[in-house]
């Protein structure tokens, strides 16, 4: 069982990858929650969701979240009723928040839920949450904090960082299944996620960071940042905030101990050198997953380099 | 002030025609909750939905519930991920149930959104629910008692009735300002809903009943029931399998003591005699609502007869 810890879009194209050269009833996924909302009543997991619609096949195509051709009939009639609109949700998507917030209020826990609606849409992955408790990453900006949807979408990533918390962390327990899944694991990945709000959530769960760095198998983790660019999302900006390099060098650092390997694209092949004196051995290969042709091949070298480790 | 109990269906078609012929803004609408139902975690208020669609002219043509051009998509959707797809639930619609669940999670009351609800859709009439405590219409069957959603939608209300029982109406207090509205109403209305099941449940509430037997005005009760049959709904089903005559008359026996005038149809005009038994005046007019012209005709007819009274 390969276990990957993953946030939103990147780790959702890698995962869909991934699962085109290794079997995904093979594929434990872990999945950050501290990017989690609640809009109109409704507990939204946008990292969950990217990774269940895009493995599932229906994910939206230009942006890689949401459901493609999803229409908004629903949040425009939710806006002529006052409410707030600028978190984009379809009437298919909004299906999928409606059915999880009436099973978490009928006391079902987040990990059954999740399952479960993966299972519906025919994912044949495993899919958990890092907990099933509340952690929310809040963003601390100069006009005071921020949860994480209002400072990425609402503000457009504008605020400067100057630090960022993941409340609840603290007494935050493991899903069911997320510590056992690390330890039989055969190989660990790092899906290329934003280190500092995707991966950073799920290390702070108690037990998990302390699982990984006792791990019986090898462990890779994929930059997101290519040549010192995020392809998606604020995680150049975040880390360029809170002083931190901007470049998968930053990024490895940030898995110290916690990976025996570094995928990086052939733009930073420079960077090899300082990674390995990180304790990692650098993999070279192009991180860029274009299509389908380009996401295999990433997935491919990822295990090739897994399998020799 | 004119001050209306209303059902569904029927007395909307009924308030739409009096706002057409009186001011909106002088019409106060006291609805029933007790077919309200809680689907996929939403909480749902047929009744007051269909008042409000209706008086905001966006209701359904033709059936007269749900949202006029709504599509189902979200409810497809939920149909996927296993939630239950017998009771219509359009995407436009969708947004007026997650709207008001979510400001009642916040602590709001029933009223104060329905309210809200009905102000964003530009209706001016005030609209009240009988009461902000949930009060359950539960139908008694052969096979055990059913929610009245249960029975009526996705039962096709088939099963014998053995009797209605309004769950919790013993200890629901009427809505804020409903007994100010009917004691200081200059005429009060009975709009043509089910006798048992729309305006039962308002009068159940305790201290409605009594404020409508003080009355300091006339009051007209109209019949839903023409000819034996009902227009809409399960009203003739129930009414037989409780025993109750399924006439106008039958209706009437249920008014008395709480309304003065009794609006019959042209087509029941032999009932007159035994309905002023009763201790109210007959009004024989033609009661079926086709179109414009015949819900105004209906509503001057029943305002030209409470100003006489």
């Amino acid at each position: 069982m390969i276990v990957a810890l993953a946030g939103g879009v990147g780790a959702a194209r890698f995962l869909d990858g991934l699962s085109l050269v290794y079997p995904p009833k093979e594929i434990c996924i872990i999945g950050n929650t501290g990017d989690d909302m609640e809009m109109h009543g409704l507990h939204i997991c946008p990292d969950l969701d990217t990774v269940v619609y895009t493995l599932a096949g229906v994910a939206g195509r230009v942006h890689g979240w949401g459901v493609e051709g999803d229409s908004f009939r629903c949040l425009e009639a939710l806006g002529k009723l006052g409410a707030e609109t600028w978190f984009q949700l379809g009437d298919l998507d909004l299906a999928t928040h409606i059915h999880r917030t009436a099973r978490l209020r009928a006391g079902e826990s987040l990990s059954t839920v999740t399952a479960a609606i993966a299972r519906s849409l025919g994912v044949a992955s495993t899919l958990k949450p890092m907990s099933d408790d509340a952690v929310r990453t809040i963003v601390q900006t100069p006009g005071g904090p921020l949860e994480f949807q209002t400072y990425f979408v609402r503000r457009g990533a504008r605020d400067e960082v100057l630090g960022v918390e993941f409340q609840g962390a603290g007494d935050a327990r493991p899903a069911p299944g997320v510590l056992p899944a690390i330890r039989s694991a055969s190989a660990i990945v790092f899906c290329p996620s934003n280190p500092v709000i995707s991966i950073g959530p799920i290390l702070a769960v108690p037990g998990i960071r302390q699982a990984l760095r006792r791990r019986k198998c090898p462990a890779a983790g994929i930059s997101p940042i290519i040549g010192g660019r995020a392809l998606k999302g604020p995680a150049a900006d975040m880390m360029r905030s809170m002083g931190m390099e901007v470049s998968a060098l930053g990024v490895a650092r940030l898995y110290r101990g916690l990976v025996d390997l570094f995928v990086l694209d052939r733009e930073d092949k420079r960077l090899a050198p300082e990674v390995e004196k990180l304790g990692m051995r650098a993999v070279i290969t192009n991180t860029i997953m274009a299509g389908a042709a380009e996401k295999k091949a990433l997935a491919r070298a990822v295990l090739k380099a897994l399998e020799r480790a």
